[in-house]
């Protein structure tokens, strides 16, 4: 289960406060919640957001938006292939192959409401790119060096994927 | 050879003129040539651009820069893993695992340098992300539907790549 790992609750060396700021996280728990319910009509559970210390999460389908002015970085939307099926069918109605046009537009809209919705929600002067779609067996993404990749793992019934967000302030 | 299909001089549907819009085209062939022989000491042959007409091009190392203001999209630099790992070794001096921060980082400052310079050279006001690096055998990777996808297919001594050109004007 490299693609979801237990959740750690992200600790200090001291192992006592955390560090994520949750300013740039819990924007992001609220949107793809909140665009979940409505528009693909299934509930997600969080758990506890952690810190990605390095990249061995591998996953099948993503969806990536990019940040430029003053949020810089990505967010990434991942998902393994039987997961993404069944959310992508419960958001169209439809089942499509995840090499379909139908459903790489299916997974880049996701990303783009949920990432879309949270950058409102964060008030700052930034701009989000369209989606990008990569479809591949166990690739991974690797994002900006220096900047913590925070993990926000999502789970519903019909399967479970990863909010991964990789932003920081330009200044 | 999927990854690298011959080149086919884009036509129209009466197989005469191009389609390209060579104003977001030229920029990206001349920056690649000039990043790689300045910065990676190593020559670049240009294929004849082309459009893609579906996914079925399957990499192993992706560049993914985001745009947006007055140009939407995206460009990718994309290699086969041994291309990548020749040409990140002649780059930096060092032989990296994919797997590695300093490989994904060197991806990352190559698509960042080509990108960066195109967007300059074609003087519009636009924003580019900080670059995703994908990694992961065989991927595909889907971008704006609509937007006609232009493949540059780039042949080096050490391997070939391609630079993919996916962007419009947002207005």
């Amino acid at each position: 289960m490299s693609a979801m790992p237990q959740p750690t609750p992200p600790q200090t060396a001291a192992g006592q406060a955390p560090l994520l700021d949750t300013k740039l996280i819990v924007p992001f728990v609220n949107s793809t919640k909140k665009v979940f319910s409505t528009m693909v009509r299934v509930e997600v559970d969080v758990d506890y957001p952690y810190l990605k210390e390095n990249a061995i999460a591998t996953y099948d389908v993503s969806g990536i938006m990019g940040f430029s002015g003053e949020i810089l970085g990505s967010v990434v939307i991942s998902f393994q292939s039987a997961s993404a099926i069944k959310l992508v069918e419960a958001f169209t109605g439809s089942i499509f192959e995840t090499s379909s046009t139908d459903f790489t537009d299916a997974i880049g809209e996701l990303a783009n409401m949920i990432v879309g919705a949270a950058k409102k929600d964060m008030g700052m002067n930034s701009n989000i790119t369209v989606p990008t779609v990569v479809i591949g067996h166990g690739h991974c993404i690797s994002r900006l060096t220096g900047v913590p990749c925070i993990v926000i793992p999502c789970k519903t019934s019909a399967g479970n994927f990863a909010v991964e967000v990789n932003i920081k302030p330009s200044r």
